[in-house]
């Protein structure tokens, strides 16, 4: 997925929220705000929005010296969605289709972000039950029967618990691939053995830095599963923008959460998607 | 009122929806905000976002040669409040406060805005009769009362209807004053005309080019009136943003649009606002 024109006012919402989670005072803030608009004439808008992470990112470390601006929230996050963990566990167990509950919770954990500048209410969302206009279940369930093997490519701190509870449900063997690096509140290494993930998965790095998974920036580990992988799980809005137009079979288990991608996926804000993205 | 940085994600946002009512293609919309980039580390903090309307219009008028990129929504909305002018009428008197009802509308009538980048429904918003935190009611009677002559300082297109219901209702000498040029869907002379005002008040023009009105940019005919006027009504948003700090006695109607805004009348954002500001 590319860039549009109405990204831009949402790097600058974006890049506030994150200077202000890294402590900045009102000088470094807008010292912040005035280098990101000096690239704005550089973007490039074949790339995806979540290139412009690292940038952001890149000038609040610059500016402040933080090098993980969400940190005390990612662990609040982790934390919380372990307590929920048990709860969502005989939720999960009490529905007639368990796998189907526990898709819908991996998605409805995607709510989880402090990427987008916008509140959240995880609990509120967890008893909404979601609304998921665009829900691939039997093309997943086929291709659960076919394969034995899924590459599972993570997006934020806290939603790891609920894609634990969704592998757990799969009972396949599955490779976990984070980020190598903290950005927004996505999730690395250190977050996904915090919530269990390395006792049912082979945690990895996918080699990205960004919000994201581009595949130039990937190491080649991730790539050596990724180009292989005939069954692969992609969550949240970034590795979406990233993965929107890859060669390879995708799932894409996300929330909707900001106007553009609902439109790049046919759908409202807010909404919970399944979407089988053939190669 | 001062410019924040949260202003300036909304400045881009701003800026792209004008562009694209001027009919810029891509490539225009693109160099509009890459221009607008620019000038963010030259923004005057300590001046009030209003200003910053100058630059957003001044680069769309210079990138696309288009002086009116609202022209044709402004039409629209000055003939819609003209056609719900006799039933408005006829709400205001059918109340047992015919005073305070025109106040109301005339409130509800500043939900006309093309500026903040958001969708509006007048009739919707006519039907749902608002939400009034602040409503300094008594104080405006008791200038009513005190005073033979309002200085009434516009805002929006299609508003102005709004502002003549409430005027008629007054029944006292005004001074109705717009703005010096177009800008975002603000009223100009022509268009109090077209919505009757020059029937029942004396139309003139603040001097200002901006989305609101700063004295420094005033007409010497405008000033003399603002200074000495022991009434004055200030319409919307952007007349608040340049005038809430004024050393005169304001009325000040409008609906909060927006979170800074809000929050310097400490309200929530969609409410209703007549608050009196003692010099």
């Amino acid at each position: 997925m590319k860039t549009y024109l109405d990204c831009i006012p949402c790097f600058f919402k974006q890049a506030l929220v994150a200077a202000r989670e890294a402590g900045a005072d009102e000088v470094q803030q807008k010292k912040i705000l005035d280098e990101i608009s000096q690239e704005i004439p550089k973007i490039s808008f074949s790339l995806s929005p979540a290139y412009m992470s690292r940038i952001v990112y890149g000038t609040i470390r610059k500016i402040t010296g933080v090098t993980d601006p969400f940190k005390k929230e990612k662990i609040k996050s982790n934390k919380l969605a372990l307590k929920l963990y048990p709860q969502l566990k005989k939720r999960i167990k009490s529905t007639k289709e368990p796998l189907k509950e526990a898709i819908k919770l991996a998605i409805l954990g995607n709510t989880i972000d402090f990427g987008t500048g916008l509140a959240f209410d995880l609990e509120k969302e967890l008893n909404s039950k979601g609304h998921f206009p665009v829900f691939d279940y039997e093309e997943f369930k086929n291709a659960l029967k076919e394969n034995a093997e899924i590459l599972y490519i993570a997006d934020n701190c806290g939603e790891t618990v609920f894609d634990r509870l969704l592998i757990e449900e799969i009972s396949k063997e599955v490779i976990y691939a984070v980020r190598s690096a903290p950005i927004i509140n996505d999730a690395t290494i250190e977050d996904a053995k915090f919530c269990g993930l390395n006792k049912i998965a082979r945690v990895i790095s996918s080699g990205s830095p960004i919000s994201g998974t581009p595949i130039e920036l990937c190491s080649q580990e991730f790539l050596s599963f990724f180009n292989q992988s005939p069954f692969i799980i992609s969550k949240g809005q970034g590795n979406f923008e990233t993965l929107s137009e890859a060669n390879r079979p995708v799932f894409f288990l996300l929330k909707a959460k900001c106007a553009i991608v609902a439109k790049e996926l046919n759908c409202k804000i807010g909404d919970m998607i399944l979407k089988y993205h053939q190669k």
